[in-house]
């Protein structure tokens, strides 16, 4: 089998069909032209059977219109992430979108060589999760697209005040929902296991968490907050320490980690709920775990994809809402992982 | 911010810097040329203070290079293909080329539409991960590949007697592998969980499992086939009509299908492997399961993801041997599910 034949070219086309190639070049494209049906249908076949493919890089030049549109994600093994990218490639294609995604293996400089890639590819749109350095340091990336020709929308990952297009959950509302609802069970000394951000998710769920303490009259102690990093080892080594104090339950910030605290749990022969109780973050976990009902805070990403998608194809279409701020608030789904106490210190202030 | 500001082009460069046009381009693109060094700074400042980006859609006319590579996979949520595109993504990045996703969601009608999308758009080569539409008639496909004027490699789901490139596993010997280590542990009664697929990895691993029980001279019994679809919820079926045959063991053929196994045994008070024992494929679960530790048949992603871009990146070298074909073998890794049996009914031939 040859692989690397020649590109078919207007010109063989013309050549076999017997007219100019700007002629043929007319037709292909449909555009308005004198020449007769008959010409028109002819040239088509012989297209058609030479297998030619209209090449939409020089097409884009003209037309400036490449119906691809791109996704720029920081960890495409990530499964928030990639349920996500799912949800998007299904609403740009049912849109007459093609999706193409490319992760930044969450580094600053791969967003900005991405974006200047894709941008140079002629995609129509961009939907941009950060990448955590980006995150973590913006100024330089919004030089960068504040000059892109295209519109974008940012994703999840997202900054109060950013001048653009973005949908992203509050997180502070979800840390707020797990912590309230263990208070609400009687628990006092609850642990947070939260990832140390400047500006992501983490830093919000803990702010959350805290929140809904103080208006309990609840004091945050320093020895029930443990710093994670999102990873399943960190949520492992986390439970350690919590476990050495007396903490009857614990918030945390996300399901890796959980996965990880569960574990430490499980070897130390501690049964959940019966003997400490546990609220997690994303709910991605419902399908693996066999006796432990997760209660948990839930992103919907099928809202997210869709909010984004809205956002963006109305910006394809010219619309001028160009800096529609969009923030999704989670919900806290219960299951079983979470036992009631009525041990607890009793109010010192708020009231339940 | 203004988001939609116009594309800088060569031309307003070359007014700013004073020259023409046509010398702008044989500077911004390295060409040689008889301009004064002074000239030549002069006009990247400038392109660089303007924030040029070469259209690499006009640039990939004349070069036919974009550095940029595609990868068509069949879903992006599925865990095992997220992975590989992860390593595969590292090594591109490591040799230079961005790397883009894309997913047919198991459609032949996609696979079909992305590549032509995809060489329109001047991507250099594609890794093709084929949806199992095509696979199960992949002549059409075969068709469209051979018109291809880049080079491809085809990944994982492949079909012997394809002329092209190729990367794939030994699912015929996997199915052998996990068959074999549970008769070599006294099993005789034991149940298959198998994908009816005509010509993917459930077929053959499948037939590996039945070569083994032929080796020792075991029957194969029909009621102990169960066909599944990769699913969780197929593999919690077939459970259900495993434990009511007198099977002591089963080979499950993708840890989905493990997954809701595991949930049946679990529901009906099984213990793992006191009272049933289970070897699994894919090893993608050993973080999830707690008190669960899963012998299982090994695919390593990362030589598969390491073989198929040599492949790729020879072929784009210019290296002939394009049709090329590795299949990589699978691995039994043993862990704590399977429980030694003393009862069975002997040897009826073969030798253990």
């Amino acid at each position: 089998m040859e692989n690397l034949k020649k590109k078919v070219t207007i010109k063989d086309i013309a050549r076999e069909a017997g007219i100019s190639p700007a002629a043929v070049s007319l037709i292909l494209n449909n555009k308005p032209c004198r020449i007769s049906d008959e010409k028109k249908k002819l040239v088509k076949e012989v297209a058609r059977k030479k297998n030619y493919v209209v090449n939409q890089a020089a097409k884009s030049l003209a037309t400036r219109k490449s119906q691809m549109l791109a996704l720029i994600l920081p960890d495409i093994e990530n499964t928030f992430f990639s349920s996500l990218a799912k949800q998007i490639e299904n609403r740009c294609r049912a849109n007459g979108y093609s999706l193409i995604i490319a992760s930044s293996d969450d580094s600053r400089e791969n967003d900005r060589k991405l974006l200047r890639v894709l941008e140079s590819r002629g995609v129509d749109g961009i939907f941009l999760i950060l990448s955590m350095e980006s995150l973590e340091d913006v100024k330089e990336l919004l030089d960068e697209l504040s000059l892109l020709t295209m519109p974008y929308v940012m994703i999840d990952r997202t900054l109060p005040g950013l001048g653009c297009a973005r949908v992203s959950f509050d997180h502070e509302q979800g840390g707020y929902l797990a912590a309230e609802y263990l208070i609400k069970k009687g628990h006092r000394k609850i642990g947070c296991v939260y990832r140390d951000d400047k500006e992501g998710s983490g830093k919000n769920r803990l702010v959350g968490y805290m929140r809904a303490l103080k208006k309990y009259g609840i004091p945050v102690r320093e020895e029930y907050l443990k710093k994670g990093d999102y990873r399943m080892e960190s949520g492992y080594l986390a439970a350690k320490a919590l476990l050495s104090t007396d903490s009857t339950a614990t918030f945390v910030c996300n399901d890796m980690m959980t996965l990880g605290f569960l574990r430490r749990l499980y070897e130390e022969g501690y049964k959940i709920p019966e003997d400490y109780s546990i609220v997690s973050y994303d709910d991605s976990l419902k399908n693996y775990l066999l006796g432990v009902e997760l209660t948990t805070v839930v992103q919907d990403i099928r809202m997210l994809a869709e909010e984004a998608c809205c956002l963006l194809f109305k910006r394809l279409c010219g619309e001028e809402d160009l800096m529609q701020s969009l923030i999704l608030t989670p919900r806290l789904t219960v299951r079983g992982s979470v036992c009631e106490r009525h041990d607890g210190a009793g109010m010192i202030g708020g009231k339940i």
